[in-house]
C-alpha cells in the first residue's frame, strides 16, 4: 500500500487531510511533521482523531519523508518550495496545498507573495490540480499545485461559459464569500469568535492573492487576459465558500443545458436543477462542488452560484482526489461521503 | 408629549420599534396592537422589555389608534393599506414599515406583491422615507413609506455616483447579504437555527421584491430606467446587511472625495477612510449606515461597500428618524446609541 | 445483503440515518417513507444526498416494509407503537429511535407522554439499546428501543460509579446541555436562528421526558430508585450534548482508573486522560462518547463530563451500532469516521 | 460635570465601558490610556464609536489621570494594584474591573493569581461593588473592586437563600456557562471562531479564580466557610452568562415569594414569574440580572437560574452603576436601556 506523509499538519488543511487519510482504504499515512509540535501525539492536539491515528509529530527531514510515496505540504506559503526539489530528486511525488507552485510566472509570484521563488525552474512542470480541467496531466504529475479554495469555486463556475466563448471576457465579476476556516488556525484577533461571528464584511478588496490565480486560469482558457473583478467576504461560519459570479452573455443561450452537459461525467461537480440556490452546508465535509445557474429577469447578467467546502474540494479533499489520480487509484477512493446535514 | 401607537408589534421590526420607543425622550408609546396576542402583556412576550413597558396587546381599532398622533405599521405587506385611509382622515400621521406605499405604480405593486392595492390614490402622496434623499418632503408628510432594508443600503451606496452621472447606469450590480432577522419571526423551516446557521446561500435570484423598489429609486434619480442586477443572500447571523455594489465609471474620478462630501452633513451616514472594509457589527443596534468605496487594481469596477443594521437603519430606526422629522423633533432624538461591540 | 427501511425520514434523526446508511457497506437501504413527502425524491429534500440515493419517499405500508430485514422508526413519539406489532409478526426486526419502547412501565409512559400505550405487552420484550449496558440482549433482539440522546450521555457517565456502588445514589445531578437539533426539524419560533442563536437557557426544569428514562436506567443498575435532579439547557449550536454530572463519593477512590478500566474494551466510549475537558466538537458527526472525570479541589463532588453527538451516538449512529449487533455484523461497521474538525 | 478616565481601554470590558460612558449624560470621558495603542484614535480601533468619541489613546500617567474624578481600570489582573495607591493619594476615586482588590486575604490572592499583592494594606478598605449587597459602603468608597462576571450571577442567585439560612451551606453547586467574550480580546487559538463555535465544553474544573471570590462572598454572608462546587463552561456565543445553581433546602419554603420580596426594590435584579426560564439574550447589552427559581418534581434540589450580560452587569455596566453611587448620581443614570432583541 502506498505510503503518504504530511508536512505541516497542525493547521486546518492539515487536520482535514488527516480526517480523510486515516480512513482512506488504499494508502497508509506514515509520517506527519510539524516543527512546533515535535514529539506531541497527533491525537493529543486533535482529540477528534483519538482511536484513528497513532502517530507523533516529527521534525521534517528528507530522510523521514523519503520513506513516503507521496508527500503533502500543508504548510504556509513559501515553505514547500524550499524542500520540493530534493524530494522530487528522491523520486517522491509532491502535492502542495499552498500557493508555491500555482502561478506560472515567478514575477507574478514575487509581486503577490513578496518573496523570490526558490525553484522557478519547476513552475512549468508543476501541474495545476483542478481535475475537471487537467485530469490527464495530473495522472502523470510528479509535482502537483493544489488549487486555492476561491479559485476552485470560481473557475468551476466560469469554465463552461468561457470555454464556449459565450460571455464578455472583459467584465467578469466574482463576489465570493468564505467561512472563517479559510483564514487558518493562527491566533489572530480578527478571527476570534467575538470579532467574526454575528458580523459580515468584505476584505482584501484592493487586491487578493487568489486574483492572479483565477486570472491565470481563466485567461489560459480563453487565450488572452480576462477582465476580472474579485471581491472576497468573510462569513460567520466555519466552513464553506459561496461564489456568486456575474457575466454578460454575448447572445442568448441555454446556460442550464450547457452546464449539465459540461459536467455530466464529473464525479464531484453537481449541476443543480434550474431555479436552485445551493447552500454551502450541502457540501459541508464533502468533496462536491454544487452549481446553479440563473438568468434573472430584469438583468443583463447570467448569475452562477458555486459552492464548495473550502477545506475539502477547496483544499484537502481535492488534494486526495489528485493523489488518487497520481497513484492510479479510482478517483473517488476515500471521498464518497455525503455532507453533514444539519 | 406626542402619543404614538404600533399596529402589529410581535415581529422583529415591531419589537425593535419597542426597544427604541420605550426610551425615546420626546414621545410616549400608548397603544400597541396584535390580533394574535390580544390581552397578553408585551413584556411577557418580550422579557427583554420587563421594566420598560406596562402595555398589553390590544385588538387594532380606529377608536384606539385615534388617540395617537403617529401610528407605525409593523405589519405584513398588505395590511396597512386597509387601515391607512381612515387613519389619515382622522388626522393621524402614519409610518408604514411594510411595502404598501413604497412603489408608486399600482401595477408594479400588483406584479410583485400579488394583490390589488387597496388605496392607489394615496401612492402619489406617500413620501418615501429615505431622509438622505427626501428630508424636506418627510417633514411635512402625512403618510410615510419607510424604505426596505436592502433598498436603504443599496440606494445610499449608489446615490452619490448616480446623482453625479458618473457611472454606466445600465450595468449596475447589487450583491447583497442579510442576516436572518430579515426573514421575520414566522415559524419556518428554512430559518431554523439548524437550517440557516453554518451555511450561506443566495435566494430569490430570479426576482426579489426589493428589486422594483431600488429600481424605482435609482431610476428616479437619473431620470430613466437603470439596468440593475440584484442578488440577495442569507448570512448566518441575526442582524446586519452588507451591500457590495459594482458599477463602471464613465471616466476617472475621486470617488472617495465625492462620497465624503456628499454625506458630510448626514447624521447617520458615515463614509469610512479610504481602504476600509465596514463590518456589519459596526452598526449592530445603531441607526448608522457605514460606507467604503474602492477602485481595485486590475478591475474596471468601482466597488462600494455599504452596511446597515437591517432592523434599525433598515427598518425601525429609520422609522423613528422619520417620525422625528415629521414631529419637528431633532432628527437624532432617541437614536444616539453606539453599536454593540462585540 | 440485508435490506433496511426507514419510516419517517424527513426529520434530523431520519436524515442522519440516511447519511450513515447510504455509505454502510453491509446493508442496502431500500425503502423510506414519509406521509408528508410521498412522491418526492429524497435528494430533492436533502441536496446533501445528491449522488448517494435514488429513492423517493413512499407512503408507509406493511407490504412495502415487509421487504426489509430491519426497519428503523425515525418518527414522532407514539407512531412506532401503532405499527410495530404487525411488523414483528411479519418477522421484521424493528429499531425505534423514538421513545415508544424505552420505558418499561406503561403508567410511566402515560404520565410523561400523555397517551395510552398501544402495545404494552411488548414493553418487557423490547431491549433498551445501550450496547455498553445490554450488548448481549441486543444481539438477539427483535424489538429495540434506541436510547434518548441525554440518557445516553448521562448513563454512560454515571454507570461506572453506580455499578461499583461508589456514590450517594440519592443526590445525583445531571446538568445537561444540547445543541438545537435535539429539538427537531419542526417549524417553531423558539428554534429559529434569531431566537436561539447568541443565547443560552435552561428549559423543562419542572420535568423533562428524559428524566424517567435516565431514572429507570440508573435505578435498575443499583437496584432501587435513585435520586436524580435533571436540568436540560439549549446551546446555540447545531449538534452536540454535554452532560456535566455531579455525585458525592462515599469514600475516596481512583475514579480515573475506574473509568478507564470500565470502558477499556468499548469501541465507542473514550475515557480522556486525567485533567481533560472534552469538547462536543470532538465527536461532531462521529459515534463516540468522550468522558473525563474530575475531583475538583475545594469540592465534595466528583464531576463527570460526557459528550456525544446527539444525532449520532445519541440517535442514528447508536441505532446503526445496534443494527450491526442485531445482524451479527462487526459492531463498528459503517461507523468508523472521525469527527469533523473544525 | 465629573470627569472620568479609563486605563486600558482596548479589551472587551474597556470598549463596553466606552459604549456606556460616551452616552452617559452626567459624566464626561476625558482620558483613555493604552500602552499598546498610544496615539491611535479610539474610533479607528473601534469603528462602532465613530461619531461618539474624539479621543486618542494615551500613555498612562499620574499626571494625565489626575485630571479625572474617577478612574476605571479595565486592565489585566495585577496592573491596577501598581497604580492605585498614588491615584488614591491624589484624591481620585478608583474602580477596578479586574480582580486586584476583590479578595480580602493577600495569601488567597497569591495562591490563585500567582503574584504578590502590591498594596495589601488597601484590601480591607476596598469595597466589593455588588450594590445589592453593599450599596451603602459603595456610596462612600474611594476604592471599588468591581465583581467578576460569574461571581455576580452566582451570588445574586444564592444570596436570598443563604441570608435566610434556608439551605445546606456545605453542598452548593454552581454550574455556570459563559459566552466567549469572557475570555477577553487576546489572540488565542481556543477562542477563534473555528475553535469555539459549534462546540461546548467545560474548562477549569480543577479550579477557577472565581471560586475564591464566590466562596469569600457567600461565606461572609453565612458566617462560615461554605462548601461550593464551581464548574464553568464555554458557550458558543459572544455575550451572556447563565448560572444554574443547586442547593438542598433544609425545610420546605416558598422560594418564589422569598426572591420576589428580597429583590423587590432592586433596579437591576428582576425575579421572573414562577415557571420561567430566563434566556441570556433577555439581558444582552443591558445591566439587568434576571432570575428564576424552580423546585423540580422528583428532585431534592432547589434550582436557581440567573442570567446576566457578562460585559454589562458582569463588568462595565456594574462599574457604571457603582460610579453612579460613588458620585451620588441616580443609580440607573445612563443604564436605562432594554436588551437587544433579537
Amino acid at each position: 500500500m502506498p505510503s503518504v506523509g504530511i508536512v505541516g499538519g497542525t493547521g486546518y488543511t492539515g487536520v482535514e487531510l488527516l480526517r480523510l487519510l486515516v480512513i482512506h482504504p488504499s494508502v497508509e499515512l506514515t509520517v506527519i511533521t510539524s516543527r512546533s509540535a515535535v514529539g506531541q501525539r497527533v491525537d493529543e492536539m486533535f482529540p477528534s482523531l483519538r482511536g484513528f491515528i497513532d502517530l507523533t509529530f516529527s521534525e521534517p527531514s528528507l530522510e523521514l519523508l523519503s520513506q513516503c510515496d507521496v508527500v503533502f505540504f500543508a504548510t504556509p506559503n513559501g515553505t514547500a518550495m524550499q524542500m520540493v526539489p530534493e524530494l522530487l530528486q528522491a523520486g517522491i511525488k509532491v502535492i502542495d496545498l499552498a500557493a508555491d507552485f500555482r502561478l506560472k510566472d515567478p514575477d507574478v509570484w514575487l509581486q503577490w507573495y513578496k518573496m523570490e521563488h526558490a525553484c522557478p525552474e519547476l513552475l512549468a512542470e508543476a501541474v495545476y490540480g483542478l481535475p475537471e480541467l487537467n485530469r490527464e496531466q495530473i495522472k502523470t504529475a510528479r509535482l502537483l499545485a493544489n488549487p486555492g479554495c476561491y479559485p476552485t469555486a470560481v473557475q468551476l463556475g466560469f469554465l463552461p461559459l468561457l470555454q464556449q466563448g459565450l460571455v464578455q471576457n472583459e467584465r467578469l465579476i466574482a463576489d465570493v464569500k468564505s467561512g472563517v476556516s479559510g483564514a487558518g488556525r493562527g491566533a489572530q484577533v480578527p478571527t476570534l469568535l467575538c470579532e467574526s461571528s454575528e458580523s459580515f464584511k468584505a476584505y482584501g478588496v484592493a487586491g487578493h492573492r487568489h486574483w492572479p490565480e483565477v486570472h491565470q486560469g481563466l485567461s489560459a482558457v480563453v487565450g488572452h487576459s480576462v477582465g476580472l473583478t474579485f471581491v472576497p467576504h468573510l462569513v460567520p461560519m466555519i466552513r464553506g465558500i459561496h461564489a456568486t459570479l456575474y457575466a454578460e452573455l454575448k447572445q442568448p443561450c441555454d446556460v442550464q443545458a450547457l452546464f449539465e452537459e459540461y459536467y455530466a461525467e464529473e464525479p464531484f461537480v453537481d449541476v443543480l436543477p434550474a431555479g436552485s440556490h445551493p447552500e454551502t452546508r450541502s457540501v459541508k465535509g464533502s468533496n462536491h462542488c454544487r452549481i446553479a445557474v440563473h438568468q434573472p429577469e430584469n438583468s443583463r447578467h447570467v448569475v452562477i452560484l458555486s459552492v464548495i467546502d473550502n477545506l475539502v474540494k477547496g483544499a484537502a479533499g481535492q488534494a486526495v482526489q489528485n493523489m488518487n489520480l497520481m497513484l492510479a487509484l479510482p478517483e473517488s477512493t476515500g471521498l464518497r461521503m455525503p455532507a453533514m446535514m444539519p
